[in-house]
C-alpha cells in the first residue's frame, strides 16, 4: 500500500446490488409486480460490456465466493475503508436501473437504488457518501428524484453514464442541471453506457482491448458537449467530476478545443474566454486509471493540464486498475497528493464539506 | 382533373422557399450575420434524400424555370388553389431549418420561417392556412414558438418530420404536445428525416427505390411510439396527421400492435383500449400517396380501417404523385368523397373550422 497518509476520500468506490431482489423492498407495488415478473428472464442487474470475470471487474482477493463482489459492506470496510485508511468514500452504485428503456421503471428503479443506498450502506457506516442514480431517459422525472433526495446531505453528486443517448451538453438535459446546481450536486460521469450508439462513430468493435479504451473518447466528447452547448454559461457554479475516465486524453483536447473555437466563435457565443480555462475551471477527474506510464510523464501532464486542482483520488473499489496494493498510480508529484487525496474533493464537493465530522 | 367538386380543403401543400436568403427580413442581427456567412457555403435550403429534378419533386408543368417549384403565390393560385376550386389549402412549408443541429439557429430560422409563411402567404390569400414550423432539437423552444404563433387562428396545424432524433412519443417532446394541445393545433408528421440516424434498422440504403418506400415504416413506428408512451393518455385531445406516409401500411400495424398489446398490457398501463380504437379516435392521415392498386381494394382498405373519418384530402402540390390530372386517387368509394374532401379536414383542424369565411 503506498498511500503516503491516511485521511484520504475516495471519490470512486462501488457498492454493488447482490441482484434486482435486493430492490424489492424499495419498490412500489407495481413495480414490485414489474421486477418480479422482468427477474425471471434475468439473472443479475448487470451492464458492463465486459465479462463478469475479466480481471478488470475486482481484485482477485476482493471478490466474494458465489457472490458479486462489492455487494459486502464489511469487506468493504476491511479492503478499502480500513486498509487504505479512508476519512470518506463516495459511492458510485453502477447498475442497470441507468440504462433501462421504459422510463417510468427506470426512474423508479433509480428511486429504489438511492433508498436501498441510504439505508444499507449510509446509515451503517459513517464515512460513506454516495451519488444519486438517475435514468437520463426521462430529464424531468430526474430532476424530480435531484429535488426529492437533496435533502439528504450525504448525498453528495448526480451520478449519470458517459456513453448515453445524446451529448450531455444537450438542452434536454438542461432541467438536471438546473436541479444540481441549485442543490451544489456535481454531475459525476461514469465509465459506462447505456447502450444506446455503438461505441464509435464507426459502429461496433470486436474486441475489449478496443471497447475500454473508447471510453476516453467518450470522455473527450462529453468534456466539449458540455462546454461548446452552453452549459456553464447557464449554470456556472455546477462541476462535471469524471470518473475512471483516464486523465492522458485531456491536455490533447484542451489544446484542440480551444484552437477550433477562435475560428468558430461567433457560433457558440456563450464562450467567453479560452475553453481550456473552462474545462480547468468546471472539470475533475477522478485518478483511476491513470493512463500515463511511471516517472516525470506524470508531472508533465499535470504541467499540460495547467492546474493542481483538477485530480481526485480514488480506489475504485472492487474494480481492479493498479498493481498489487499501489493504490496511488506512481508518478504523482509528492507536493500535490495533500490536494489529490484531500484537498481536492472537499473543493468539488462542498456537501461533503459541509459535513464533515 | 377528377374531383367531384369544388370546395376541397387540402390537407398538404407545399410553398417553398426560394432561398435561405428570403428568411434574411425576418431574422435578427445575430442570426442574419450568421446566415449570411451559412450561405456562402450553402446553396439552397434544401434536405431531399433524393435528387431535386426527379420527377417526385414537381409535376413538369407545375416547374419554374430558373427558380424552385412551389415558390410562386401566383402559380400556386393558378395550379392548384383555382384549378382544383379548392377552398383552404394548408401550407406545409417543409425546409432545411427543421432539421439544423445547432438549437438557437434551427429556433430562429423557424421563427423566420413562420413570419415569412403569415406575410408572403397567408397575407396575400385568404384560401391559405399553414402550420407552424418547429425544430424539435430544442423541444422548450418549439413550445415557445408554438404558444407565440397560436394568437395567430391562421395556424391551424404544428409540422414536425417522421424521421428525427427519438420516437416522437419521448418524454423530451412533450412539452410540445402540451402547448400544440391547448391551442387545438394537431401534430402533423410529414415524411422527410432530419437525418440523425440511417433510415433503417440495418443502415442506410442504395437506391431512390428503396428510400422512399421506407418512409412507411417510419409513419408506422411513429403511430405505435405515440400509442405505447402514453401520450394521447397525458393529452387526450391530441391529433396526429401523418402527412404524405401512405395508407396501406396502416391495417397490418392495427391488427398487429392491437395483438402483441394484450400479453404484455401491464407494462403500458394508460392504454386502457385496443390500441386499434386509440388509433382511429387521434390520427388522421392524407391521401397522397395512396398505394393502393385502383378498384375494389382501396374500399377494403377504408373497411379494414374500421373508420371513414381517418382520410384527409391533398393534392401535395407541386409535388407529384398521381396520373396526369387526376388528383384524387381512383378508387375511393364515392359516398366517403364529401368527408374527405370537406368534413374530416373540418374535424381535425378545429381552427381552421373556426375561421371558416
Amino acid at each position: 500500500m503506498n498511500l503516503p497518509r491516511s485521511g484520504a476520500i475516495d471519490c470512486d468506490i462501488h457498492p454493488a446490488l447482490p441482484g434486482p431482489a435486493a430492490l424489492l423492498p424499495y419498490l412500489e407495488e407495481y413495480w414490485r409486480d414489474t421486477l418480479n415478473m422482468i427477474m425471471k428472464g434475468l439473472g443479475r442487474f448487470e451492464m458492463n460490456s465486459y465479462p463478469v470475470n475479466a480481471p478488470l471487474t475486482a481484485r482477485p482477493d476482493w471478490r466474494i465466493k458465489n457472490a458479486v463482489a462489492g455487494t459486502s459492506l464489511e469487506l468493504m470496510r476491511e479492503h478499502a475503508l480500513d486498509h487504505f485508511g479512508l476519512r470518506y468514500a463516495i459511492c458510485n452504485c453502477l447498475n442497470a436501473s441507468m440504462a433501462v428503456f421504459n422510463p417510468d421503471l427506470g426512474a423508479a428503479l433509480c428511486r429504489a437504488i438511492n433508498d436501498w443506498l441510504a439505508k444499507e450502506w449510509l446509515d451503517k457506516e459513517p464515512r460513506l457518501r454516495a451519488s444519486i442514480v438517475i435514468s437520463l431517459t426521462d430529464p424531468e422525472a430526474a430532476a424530480e428524484e435531484i429535488e426529492r433526495r437533496a435533502m439528504d446531505k450525504r448525498f453528495v453528486q448526480v451520478l449519470v453514464l458517459v456513453m448515453g443517448e445524446m451529448p450531455l451538453g444537450r438542452r434536454p438535459y438542461w432541467p438536471i442541471y438546473r436541479a444540481a446546481e441549485r442543490h451544489k450536486l456535481p454531475i459525476g460521469v461514469h465509465a459506462g453506457s447505456m447502450f444506446r450508439h455503438p461505441q464509435t462513430q464507426s459502429g461496433y468493435l470486436s474486441y475489449l482491448a478496443e471497447d475500454y479504451v473508447t471510453q476516453a473518447q467518450a470522455f473527450a466528447t462529453q468534456t466539449v458537449s458540455f462546454v461548446a452547448e452552453g452549459v456553464f454559461a447557464k449554470f456556472p457554479e455546477l462541476r462535471v467530476v469524471l470518473l475512471e475516465s483516464g486523465v492522458s486524453w485531456l491536455p490533447g483536447l484542451m489544446w484542440r478545443v480551444s484552437k477550433d473555437w477562435r475560428g468558430v466563435r461567433t457560433e457558440v457565443p456563450w464562450i467567453k474566454k479560452i475553453p481550456a480555462e473552462i474545462i480547468r475551471d468546471h472539470f475533475r477527474l477522478s485518478i483511476q486509471p491513470l493512463d500515463v506510464p511511471p516517472g516525470d510523464d506524470v508531472a508533465r501532464l499535470i504541467d499540460h493540464i495547467g492546474s493542481d486542482e483538477i485530480l481526485l483520488f480514488a480506489t475504485d473499489y472492487p474494480h481492479w486498475q493498479f498493481d498489487g496494493d499501489d493504490v496511488l498510480p506512481p508518478g504523482l508529484p509528492a507536493t500535490m497528493l495533500d490536494k489529490i487525496l484531500v484537498d481536492n474533493p472537499l473543493a468539488v464537493y462542498p456537501r461533503l464539506k459541509e459535513t464533515l465530522q
